[in-house]
This record gives C-alpha cells, sequence and structure tokens, in this order.
C-alpha cells in the first residue's frame, strides 16, 4: 500500500514520525508492505513554494492508498488576513480528495477520567463517533467582501446531505444502531433541507434508530448526557464545533484521531489536536492521537481491521499502565510513548 | 414604567407570572409604579390569530418600556417545515425592537455545584457575561430553496459588528476588563471583518484587554478553563450554541435569565430556558430564569440597578438556603419559590 505522508508544521512531524514508526511495526508483524512518500502541506509549504498546498503534494495524495496528516500552521502564519494561510492547503486537500465525511470517535479512558472537566460519573460509556460533513457548507460556499460589508454562503444539496448521512447510518449498523442528526432546523434552510434528506436516508435503514437535536441544545446535551449518543451526524461547520467541544471531554485534545472518507477515494488521516506551536521541536507532544489516526488509516482505507485493533489496544495498554506524556499527567516523551506501543508488535 | 408581557406557551405563563410577583413586591417595597399589559406570541398567538407576532403585540412592544417575556414553542408547532413557527415570532419580535445585544450572564451558585456535570474544581469563579449579536447573521441573511439545493447567506456590516462590540467593552469596564471575541476568522469572511472591526474599536478601550479566540477551540476552553472568561463578545450563531453550551455549567437552564438590547429602545428580557412542554401546567417549572430576567429588566430599562441587586440576592438565599425546584433537586413548586423571594420584600 502506498501511504503518503504530510508531516506540516509545529508537532505534525514528531506525531507523523511516531504513527510510521507503528504503522512500520504493523507490517514487520503482520507480512504486509507500506511505502511512505512525504510531502508538503501547511506553512512549510508557503514557506518552501508559496503556496499551501503545492501542486506535487496534492498529486501524490490523489494516487495514494491514504495520507497521514500531522497538522498545519503556527504563529508565523497566523494573519487572517494575510492572503496565503497553512489552512487553505488543509481545506483544499479535503475538496480535492472528496473526503466528505470526517470521523471523529471520542471514547474517554478510563484511566484518564481525572484529567476530563467532566464529572466522573458523566463519562462512564461515553462512546460517540461524530461524522462531520466535511467539503461543504459555509467552508466552501460563496464569500463576498466590501470595506462595509462581508458575507459567506452556506449552501448544501440533497446529493452532499444524502452521501454523508448514508455513511453515518452504515457505520451506526456496526455500533449501536443509533444516529443523533445535528441541526438548526428552527432557523436555517439548509438545516430543513438536511433534516428532509436524513429522515428520507433513515427510511432505508429501519433497524437504526435516529432523532433529531438543535445545534444549541446538543452543544448543552453533549455535557449533560454524553453516553446517550452513539453516532452524530451534522453539517461541516456544527460539527467543527462539537467535536471540539467533545473533544474536550477526553482529557486532552493529544489523543484524539480522526479519519475523513469520500467515495473510493484515497482516505485523509489526521490528529485532531492543532500544531502546538508551544511544545514544537521538544520531543515532548502526545503521539497517541497520530498513532489512533493510523490505526482508523489501515481499517478504513486498507481494509486492516484485526490490525487497526492491535494498535489501539497497544494504545489502551499505554493509556492504562503507561509511559504518559505531559498533557496526561506524566513525564515521558514522544519517543518512550511510540516504544510503548511498539512494545505489542515485537 | 410600561412593561409589556409576553407570556407565550408551555410553562412561559408561570414563570412570567411569578416574575411579575416580584415585580410587583419591589415596586410596592420601593415606591415605584409599573403597570403590566398582556400579549400574545408564539404558538398561542399562532392558534388564536394565524399569526406567531399579531401586530397588536407588535405596537404594544415598540412601545413599552421594557419586554419581559416567558417561552414560545411546543410539540403541537414543532414541524420545521410548517409555514408559521412560533420562534418566527421572537425573531420577527427582536429585528423589530432593534435589540442587537443579547447578554446572558452565566454564574455557578456553589450550592449547586453538585448538580453541573463540570467538576467542582472547574466551577470555582465562573463568572461570565455572553453579548451574542442578536439581529444579523445567519438568522437574519437571504434563504433560497429548491427541491435540491438550500442556502443561507450569513451578512455582516461593520455598523453591526461595531456597535454590539462597543456594548460588550462598556460592558467590561464594569467588570474585569476583560473582552473575549469569538469568530471563526480562519474560514469565513465575515469573522475577519467581525475581526478587525473588533480590533479597531478595541483601540478606544485601552483599559480593556482583548482576545480573540476561534470557536471550535472557544468550545471547548468554556469546559477547560470557565473560569477565565469575564466578557464574551460572538456572533448571532455562534453565540446561540456557545451559550447553550455554557448554560450546560450552571446545573440547570431554569437558572439563567437574558436580556436583549438595542439603542435606546424597550429592552426584551426572557429566562434562557425553553417552553418545557413535559412540565407546563404542573407547576413545577423553576421561576429563577424569570425573576433573574426581571432583575436585569430593572437594571438595564429602568436604571433601578439597586433593585436589580436586591432581586439578585433575595434569589441567591433562596438558591442557598431552598425551597429548590425539581430541576435542581428540589421538591418545591414554583409558587413556593416565589414566595420565598418575596419574603425579602415583605
Ligand atoms: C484548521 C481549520 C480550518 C479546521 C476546520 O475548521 O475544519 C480545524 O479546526 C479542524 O477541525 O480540522
Ligand atoms: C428559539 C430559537 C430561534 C432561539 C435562537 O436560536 O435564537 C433560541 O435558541 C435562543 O437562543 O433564544
Amino acid at each position: 500500500a502506498r501511504i503518503v505522508t504530510l508531516p506540516g508544521d509545529g508537532v505534525g512531524p514528531e506525531v507523523t514520525a511516531a504513527a510510521v514508526a507503528v504503522l512500520d511495526a504493523v507490517a514487520e508483524h503482520f507480512g504486509h508492505e507500506f511505502s511512505y512518500e512525504e510531502h508538503l502541506i501547511g506553512g512549510c509549504a508557503i514557506d518552501a513554494t508559496g503556496e499551501p498546498l503545492p501542486a506535487a503534494s496534492l498529486e501524490a495524495c490523489k494516487s495514494a492508498d491514504a495520507v497521514l496528516l500531522g497538522a498545519v500552521g503556527g504563529p508565523k502564519w497566523s494573519d487572517p488576513h494575510a492572503p496565503v494561510r497553512p489552512e487553505q492547503g488543509l481545506l483544499a486537500l479535503r475538496a480535492a480528495l472528496g473526503v466528505y465525511a470526517n470521523l471523529r470517535p471520542l471514547q474517554v479512558h478510563p484511566a484518564l477520567a481525572a484529567l476530563s472537566p467532566l464529572k466522573n460519573e458523566k463519562l462512564k460509556h461515553v462512546d460517540v463517533l461524530f461524522v462531520r460533513e466535511l467539503t461543504g457548507g459555509a467552508y466552501f460556499g460563496a464569500k463576498t467582501r466590501t470595506t462595509d460589508t462581508a458575507t459567506d454562503e452556506c449552501k448544501y444539496t440533497v446529493a452532499e446531505v444524502e452521501r454523508v448521512t448514508r455513511r453515518a447510518f452504515e457505520l451506526a449498523r456496526g455500533r449501536r444502531h443509533k444516529v443523533t442528526s445535528v441541526d438548526k432546523a428552527n432557523v436555517l434552510e439548509t438545516s430543513r433541507l438536511w433534516r428532509s434528506t436524513v429522515q428520507r436516508v433513515a427510511a432505508d435503514y429501519p433497524d437504526v434508530k435516529l432523532e433529531h437535536q438543535l445545534v444549541d441544545s446538543m452543544a448543552m446535551l453533549l455535557l449533560t448526557q454524553p453516553s446517550h449518543y452513539d453516532v452524530v451526524v451534522t453539517e461541516n461547520l456544527f460539527g467543527d464545533i462539537l467535536t471540539d467541544e467533545a473533544a474536550a471531554l477526553a482529557g486532552s485534545l493529544g489523543l484524539l484521531p480522526s479519519a475523513s472518507l469520500g467515495e473510493g477515494k484515497a482516505g485523509l488521516y489526521e490528529p485532531i489536536h492543532g500544531s502546538a506551536p508551544d511544545i514544537a521541536g521538544k520531543g515532548v507532544a502526545n503521539p497517541v492521537g497520530a498513532i489512533l489516526s493510523a490505526a482508523m488509516l489501515l481499517r478504513h482505507s486498507l481494509g486492516l481491521e484485526h490490525e487497526a485493533v492491535a494498535i489501539e489496544a497497544a494504545v489502551a495498554d499505554v493509556l492504562e499502565r503507561g509511559p504518559h506524556t505531559r498533557d496526561i499527567g506524566g513525564q515521558a516523551g514522544t519517543d518512550a510513548v511510540r516504544d510503548a506501543v511498539l512494545v505489542a508488535f515485537e
């Protein structure tokens, strides 16, 4: 299998290297062959080429079996009014790969419950899979700007809503058979289209229970009854906000992976944390989010479920027994955590 | 002073009556005269007149000194595809009154910390005032719908951003001199206009510290460091989501008030809870959110700061010692809580 790596900025290269080491060990252990090709994206790409997603990077990603990304951005490129910005590379890549379904699983490891801002009793049995629409909505709609006025258009077609919704229902079938669709149908036209499309699609999945929730209520319910949710599907911007809110429950952003999937194209895998410029280059970043992203890569792009589960089990073991990086209350560095995971594949 | 009451639907009439009883006691105690005029809004207005905001209601509100609203909506009118819906009345009222600044204070009463999903240590010193832009953005932008496609336009002018921002900075001067502005400037054009306008306005308030935060990060930071925030200002839809998220921290929605203010026009005051159809008519709704909204009415529309503080102190006392309604772990009814607050004004 051909994997493109896009280490990106800040701690991106460190955590990506750790994830690749784990993929290598898995390949060796289970007898697979993975090849890697590294490319530029984000701030480092702007510095080297003037563009946040150089053509060479995009072409490599398009023909790869999967893409493993670190993180993009940093203080050097953080002016939101600059004409060229790191996150444009990420948005362009999502669009070009057509990865419309962003999967963000959330579980709270019992050993780490003390780190969560939420009370322990709320965290029991929390196991949510967010499915965020990733290539539509206000992110990709028309924008205008004059001295006096700015506009953003949020646009959705039935086809866009239908494909991501079907993905959510399919995923629910492999889980607890429940889908919560989040919108703002009492105010937004796109949300009314969203809701009626989800409702129609649901008829094809009579074995899956569907409920609708307004985004403002959902922001509250994620805190008051997080264990109620199984699969949560929502549009791009609501998903951006709700998944970050939910991520806070896990105790550290450094723990969480994501997968962005399209239709028979290369999947894009990245930890949900950012480039963390304050700790970049120090060897202390938590590699768990990146390593679990590699597990999702094996599952969703390479069909290697057994290998994915093996990585997840190894990570769970390390979270249980240590070593732990600083973000989760330990003293260990990135390499020590990587090595502890690697033990499972010796 | 002329106060228009809009009890609305569900528990709205019950909690509004309790708040009016407190206003009456304050008037008697401090020697003021308040007159009340009751009008229809929401589902009950649709049933009676076919419209969610009848002209008579709107005219009365426009010429009042202040408007006290209960709640709108309920299962009977909950189809988001219906041509006439209760929340349209609320949105039309906000627009017609020009109440562009929605103030939502959040404090967590120590006696109720056990009810919060957040750990106790996170709740210490939480005292946030959200200032949500209320008459612009995607709520009031152009919408289109065909069989296949829907759009919502989010639009902001510099003037719209500037007036709500100035209100936030002014309010920060009476508090801890800190403003956090929330946007999504790395993606949205309206957010870039928002951010540069806030930045410019801030120059007129050198005594107030300003920070910018992206909405996704903010959804997380509200949980990990809630006591960090003083005044938080943001656009309409982000404010809708973040204030509901924050409200979950208080332990019950029934506790929280809001004020919506414009330029020299009647302010609109309402508890942030909804119509709570499941408990409507049972006399068990928590009247605290409505009573604290009445206190905000005295402060912001009638200039009666001393009286507002007296209500807030009386409520704090009842939260400390009981009686408590069911939502906060007690057994008391609406009237018992009202009466306990009234004791302070005998
Ligand atoms: C970097 C930014 C553009 C991005 C987004 O808003 O999608 C990030 O927050 C994410 O969630 O992956
Ligand atoms: C009822 C609804 C239209 C309203 C809103 O979204 O503004 C409510 O959620 C609120 O926050 O007051």
